[in-house]
This record gives structure tokens, C-alpha cells and sequence, in this order.
């Protein structure tokens, strides 16, 4: 017998994926940012998610209700993002505590709402339940051309790896909450056919990055002067909520592909490390990184 | 100002729904038991539901984990079979205390694997969470071909009422955790064409045919001596968590339904009641049900 808190939300849900099923139209099962399924004579593929925030977790009980919805679809756009495909239709659950305002509530369908009506998708559906703190469980599903779908798994030997927009600092300075979904860079991305893996940065850049380093089988090199930072370099390594893209392209693409993002977003596009054959290993500055190591790395 | 607890989740519902949007692929938004959604290029419509469980709400803390996977995934199922659609991709977002030993998690999981299997649904993706109480968030798909998702909105003055199993005594006996969504059923009475209206039992008999009648514009009378039950009439009536099909049909095709019926499933459609031009009244036995009227009602 162990208890979740035991264990940790990774093991239990490392724990949990073998039990799950497969399926003829199922091309990617969880574990990437979405699953990819199959849409028989269409031509195309739709991806799925969730994800809950809780409030004391997630969100502190005070905060403005239009950010709050702002994140709880923001984070679900920003998976579909991570895809790079076009999201479609959002369900919400609420949970929250009968002594809730209702206006409070209203607020937050007016911060998720505006969220949707951006990037073209719209709340279809959900449910309303009595709970002890407040909570937003938030599906969603996107559509993009079958078959190019970027993956977690798709780094090669080589690959430079580059990232959307400046990390770190993301709870501190409220941009957990206000932050843009990256779909129209998700969209464009993908489009460009020279990315080979992307996956959005949720966790922090040292946690995320191992996602794309174990389903590809490769290690990872970064330079700290070269990640663009909204603090410092531990915070934009591990704190997370950044919600940019983390990307890989081969080298010899790189280069155009900086250059075309130039000309849509009029923005950088910065290469902040190489993929390198030793599996599994995510050196900074040419220093190995210990996993979940942040209380012993130091710039 | 008023809170939720003040204005009643009923209430709650009814003032979010105005704030979400249209668009061209939505053909029934929020307020059926599913939305539905138009798939260009497939001759297929995409249902889509979700419903939360909570810890000391809709199930007990002590109850057997594998019939709380069930009723996790049935309710939703229940919601596909309500159009008359075929359960396709689901996703589940848990919530739980750290105390909770992960078997008991795994034994949800087999729960809800075991009813997916049965109805060709699969578990596809999801996210885990802490929180003070167990909750399972469950989010689940359909297809049916294109416009034929049976709505409430389809009753009809002079239609049969008809229900596919005994209603009632459903939280005493155990049915609420064990029930087995009624999907091949809802798929069968879809099939035939001569459905008018369909809607699953969750809140009661007393309450949820008033959603159609609302919808359709129209009223109903039952006859309680009709109605199959595990209890009394009242129980019948407003118990709830029955997770039978509530439908209407022309007088013209009853007979012919309930011998389809009969020969496909070898038990009863009984007819309980007739829908009337007194837009929104519940007659049973003659006499009007007052709305949310236990107290009131006796037989």
C-alpha cells in the first residue's frame, strides 16, 4: 500500500498509463501535450486534453476572476498549441464553494470566453458542482492536417533547440495568468514543416525539455547566456507556467526557420541549446543537470 | 450579489448559458444532454459531454472504487446513449487527497476501463491533481451520422412517453454505481427513425421530463400504474440516478417501436403517459404535479 502523496503526481500517472487501452484510430495515446486521433475521410487529425486548476494551487483565492479563466483555458490552448493545431470546442467543469459569488463565476466565463473568441474556439458545453474550493477542469479539442501532429518524440541527434519567448519569474509576475496562448506560433510552426519536436513549457524549461529528451532517445546541451529570461537563469530553468513553445529544427534548417519566424512575429527566435547522443542527459554550460535539481544548481 | 448557494445550481446553469457564443459547426449548443457538432466531409455528427463525480456527493467515501469508476464513465456514457450515439474518445481528470492509496485509484481505473471496453470507448487522455476530496472529472465523445441526434426538443402533442427500464430507489440500492448506460439501446431506438425525443434519467422522472416538455413545447400526463419502478410512485417519480431512456414517439409508431423492442432487446418499452397541447404542465393520474413538488405529491 502507498498513497498518492506517497508516490507523486508523476509516478501515479506513469503508473496509470500502461492500464490504458489502444485503438485503430488513436495515433497518439497520452503522454505528448494532447492526444492525436484519427478522423476517418477528413483528411485530418483532432487532438484532445484537460487540465484542472484548483484554486490554492493553481491560483490563490483573491484573484481577479477574468485571469483566472484567462489560465484555465489558456492552458488548454496551450496544448493544443504545443500540437500545432487550430483549437475547436471547450467544455468546462466548475466546482466551487456555495458561497461563492455568482458574479465572481460570471467573470471567469467572461476571461475564458475572450480567451476562446481569439483563437477561434468556443465553450460547447460543461457542468456546475458543489465543492469545497473552486475549480475549473477544462477539455478541449483541436484539428490539423493528419499526420502533423509535432510530437515529444520527434528530436533527432543534432536538432537545435529553440524556444518561443522569454521564461521564468511566471508566478511572481502574474504572467501564469495573463499570458497569450501560443497558437498562432504553434499553428505557424507547424505549418513550416521544419520542426521535429515541440512540446509547451508548463513545468519549467530543466522538467519539460526531459519530456522531449526520454520519448526521443536523445540528450540535450544548453548555453544559460543564451535562454531568453525574465529573471534568472535558475528561474527560467524551474519555475515554470511560462506557457512558450519548446521546439527542435536540424541545424541546417535553423536558420530559415529564425529568419520566416522573423518575418510573421517580427520577434527572435532563439536557439538556446543542441540535442547530443548522450540519452537521457541535459547538461547546462556544459555542467550535467541532476534532475529536479534546483535546490544544487547554480549559475 | 448573491452566491451560488443562494441562487441554486439550476439557476447557476441558466444564467451561463447566454454568455457562450454560436458558430456555424455547433448544431445543438449546451442544454441537451450532449452538444453536437457537425464533422465537414464525414457525414457524421461529434457529440460531446462531461460530467464531474464528487467524494460525499455522488458517491461515499467508503464505496467500492471499481462501481465509482463506473458511475464515472457511465454517466457520461448515458449522456452519449441520450442522442443516440456511438461512445467514442474519453478523458478524466482525477482530484484527489494524498492520502489516497493509489490501488484504490487503480481499482477506479479498471472500473471505468471495464465499462469503456464494453461500448468500444477508450480512456485517452486526462491529468491528476491534489485536492481535499476525491473527484473524477470524465469528458467523452460520440458519433452518429449527421442530424440525427434525438433532442429534447423533438416531443410532440399526442407523442407516447415511453421509458426503457424501472425507475426509482436507485441511491438505496446501489443501482446509481452499478448501472449499465443504456449506449446500444439509445443506438437501437435511434435506428428506427421513429423517435421523436430522447433525453437520459438523472434528476428524476418529474424533472427531466419537464426539460422536454419545456424544449418541445409541450405538456405531458403519465399514468403512474404504467410506470416500471423498484420503489414507490414517488420514488418513481423523483428519486433519480436512474440512468434509463426517457422517449417520445407518434401514436402511429408505438406498437410498431415496442415490437422492434421486443424482439431486439426480448423485454418491455412500456408506455407511461402522453404528451399534451398544456405547454409545461405534468399531470400524473390527472392531477397537476407541482414543479420540484415531493413534499407535496402523494399517490
Amino acid at each position: 500500500m502507498s498513497t498518492l502523496g506517497e508516490i507523486g503526481e508523476h509516478e501515479t500517472i506513469k503508473r496509470i498509463l500502461p492500464m490504458l487501452g489502444t485503438h485503430a484510430d488513436l495515433a497518439v495515446g497520452p503522454g505528448d501535450d494532447c492526444a492525436v486521433c484519427r478522423m476517418a475521410g477528413t483528411g485530418n487529425d483532432q487532438v484532445f486534453t484537460t487540465d484542472p486548476i484548483i484554486e490554492g494551487v493553481h491560483f490563490q483565492s483573491l484573484e481577479k476572476p477574468e485571469r483566472v479563466g484567462n489560465k484555465a483555458v489558456g492552458r488548454v490552448l496551450s496544448d493544443i498549441a504545443a500540437m500545432g493545431a487550430q483549437p475547436q470546442w471547450i467544455l468546462v467543469n466548475v466546482v466551487a464553494p456555495p458561497e461563492l459569488d455568482f458574479q465572481y463565476l460570471e467573470k471567469i466565463y467572461q476571461g475564458m470566453n475572450a480567451l476562446c473568441a481569439t483563437f477561434g474556439a468556443i465553450i460547447i458545453g460543461g457542468d456546475v458542482a458543489k465543492g469545497p474550493v473552486l475549480e475549473l477542469h477544462v477539455f478541449g479539442t483541436g484539428l490539423q492536417p493528419a499526420g502533423t501532429a509535432l510530437l515529444r518524440s520527434g528530436g533527432e541527434i543534432g536538432d537545435s533547440v529553440l524556444v518561443t519567448g522569454p521564461l521564468g519569474n511566471s508566478l511572481a509576475s502574474g504572467h501564469h495568468l495573463d499570458f497569450v496562448p501560443r497558437v498562432e506560433e504553434g499553428i505557424f510552426l507547424r505549418e513550416t514543416g521544419l520542426v521535429h519536436s515541440m512540446m509547451d513549457l508548463s513545468d519549467g524549461l530543466a522538467t519539460d525539455l526531459r519530456h522531449i529528451l526520454k520519448q526521443s532517445g536523445v540528450g540535450a546541451t544548453l548555453k544559460s547566456s543564451a535562454i531568453p529570461r525574465l529573471g534568472t537563469v535558475e528561474q527560467a530553468l524551474f519555475d515554470g507556467e511560462d506557457f512558450e513553445l519548446l521546439l527542435t529544427a536540424s541545424p541546417e534548417n535553423t536558420v530559415k526557420l529564425q529568419q520566416d519566424w522573423g518575418t510573421r512575429f517580427g520577434s527572435e527566435l532563439p536557439v538556446i541549446g543542441t540535442l547530443t547522443s548522450a540519452r537521457g542527459e541535459l547538461e547546462v554550460d556544459g555542467r550535467e543537470l541532476a534532475s529536479k535539481a534546483f535546490e544544487h544548481f547554480s549559475s
